[in-house]
């Protein structure tokens, strides 16, 4: 049975909820403005009275949007696991602006480990995180501005070598520069198959660009190639999986319409990969399937740790919560000396088209990568 | 039986050997330059005539002594193993000066993955190299002056968690500045033990300690300090393990006395570590005793990965060879989120030293850390 509760002290939610989060939802009756909390994964970071002042905020909007595509994606992973749940981590940053939800499983039947985290962040960015931005192209006056970042970010490393690993991030960044408000929406979705499967990649790739093509018809073959451009590990000269879509600094034709991108990007999370581990989940493998597929994570390991900009942001923030940052890292991963498969082997098909990303849709007009 | 022969033509020395390496004595007559190929795991990379033409030179003589020692703990290490061999890789940069030896023993009985590696490298800095150089307080007047480094380096990560890993690395440098050779030695040892044995670590330290104190009483605490600063994950609060020493820019008072330095602490790593994998690789452990050894080693991958200079060095090296610097990475590690052992447990105990450094000597006059 659902609670349904008129929430009107702010010290409710400034607690800290852990696993054991009773929800609510929470009715304001002057314009009506109703946040599903029963349906989260844990009460909103930013109390419930602010949201509710700043009901068309995008902040709000985008908050309560990843806080509602955290519990969806969270409800349809353990749906498949059938044995183990999420345990729900909300966390606030000590001294500092913000907080976020961490949910992670680990250890079950079907997933190795599932994080699906979201982050609602403010302060006052870095004179160096100014130059890093002004160096993209943003036009920054004022060197230490206030920032506000809201974003969902997630790794789903399953536990059999068939059913490929998924990661998404989508995001919100606004800087109040002076009187001008810069922002910009970032994010995409990539797939990492340790076996391949043609079908496989054909859906994924097809669900991403039917959510891009609603928008603009551009879209999918430029953030594509975007997507294995940036999923690089250049001293192995292999991408780190099959890409996908991969997009960042958006900001046309306006916050309207790129906030309804975003949307529908997250929302095609779930149809692109839940058909995949519902496909290969009960398959057989062996013992060297299994440490191929942890040679790969370590790879995996490695894009993280050397180059994902996400995590080096992180661990460049203040008072930064590693172990959210690091929840992308796989239960466990193999590191080889000289590991390589033959050429004409399932592994080897699968390295030919990491180190040569393919189009799999024929007719997108995709640039080469 | 050994093999003497009179190597005269580089053609030979060029060659890849790969691991059926048939070792030899180069004799010159001239002024008798005996090289002990025979004993070492390939021939040296530097061609032998060019060796003998400069016998006296620092180059050549930093390139015996790690291509002995590289030999000497390869058999010490086989010793232990009683199963598996180390595997050899001879390599050359392509288009680029000089090269190395790479000798790998992976999934023995006793050692998991040892990688004993050593390169003897010459090129031209970057201008990127030159300006760390300079900020580090070395007087350059060139940009892009050539250089030459040799060294060795290891990671030993053994199979029972109750044998500690072990990393040591030697080098000399040289920059030849318009007319100045700018040069200097760098180097280190330290130790990641999976449980403390408070008797291990004295031996450790003790037998690092006596390599130093020949040479400079002030040695052993002051790199000490270094040690434990250097291997530090400040993302965690940890450090790596329990450190040992480590030291860079070593210019004083002479070359042949750095030299000196340099040769003791690298013949001090096979008294200071065989006799802990004698002591314990056959000492019994639960499967939660290797869940934790495999989660240190997560955090040993973090620290190579993000923070460690020599991995960096390696990765902005053009034509450097990847295998060779992730030979350091273990076979398996471990993630798991929100990990926290008892603080009086024997991983709670490990952690505490982790965190907070101790003093193993204690007439030694360390400083706190």
């Amino acid at each position: 049975m659902k609670l349904y509760a008129i929430l009107a002290s702010t010290v409710i939610f400034n607690t800290t909820y852990g696993s054991v989060f009773v929800g609510a939802f929470a009715l304001f009756s002057s314009k009506k403005l109703i946040i599903p909390t029963d349906d989260f994964m844990a009460l909103p970071i930013t109390p419930i009275p602010q949201l509710d002042a700043a009901r068309d905020d995008m902040k709000t909007r985008m908050e309560l949007m990843i806080l509602r595509v955290q519990a969806e994606v969270c409800k349809a992973l353990e749906k498949e696991e059938d044995c183990n749940k999420f345990e729900v981590d909300r966390w606030f940053r000590h001294d500092a602006g913000g907080g976020g939800i961490t949910c992670v499983l680990q250890d079950g039947k079907v997933f190795e480990k599932a994080g699906v985290n979201i982050s609602v962040i403010s302060g006052n960015l870095s004179r160096g995180g100014v130059a890093q931005m002004r160096s993209r192209g943003k036009k920054l006056k004022n060197d230490e501005p206030p920032y506000f970042v809201a974003g969902i970010s997630a790794v789903i490393h399953p536990r059999n070598p068939m059913v490929p690993t998924i990661h998404f991030n989508y995001r919100y960044f606004e800087v109040q520069d002076g009187d001008d408000l810069v922002w910009w929406f970032g994010g995409g979705t990539d797939l990492t198959p340790y076996y391949l499967s043609t079908a496989d990649a054909i859906h994924f790739h097809a669900t991403l660009k039917e959510a891009c093509d609603k928008h603009d018809k551009s879209f999918y073959p430029k953030f594509k190639k975007w997507c294995d451009d940036y999923f690089n590990i250049p001293h192995r000269g292999e991408r780190r999986g099959i890409g996908g879509i991969f997009f960042d600094d958006l900001d046309q034709p306006d916050r309207e319409t790129c906030f309804k991108f975003a949307t529908d990007c997250a929302d095609a999370v779930i149809p692109s990969y839940i058909p995949l581990v519902a496909r290969h989940k009960h398959a057989p493998y062996t013992k060297s399937e299994r440490d191929w597929q942890l040679l790969r994570r370590g790879r995996y390991v490695e894009f993280n740790l050397v180059y994902d900009r996400g995590t080096k942001f992180g661990f460049n923030t203040p008072h930064a919560r590693h172990e959210s940052i690091l929840m992308s890292l796989p239960l466990l991963a193999r590191w080889e000396y000289m590991h390589q498969p033959e050429s004409k082997s399932p592994e080897g098909e699968l390295l030919e088209v990491l180190k040569n990303p393919k189009n799999w849709i024929e007719d997108c007009s995709c640039e080469e990568s």
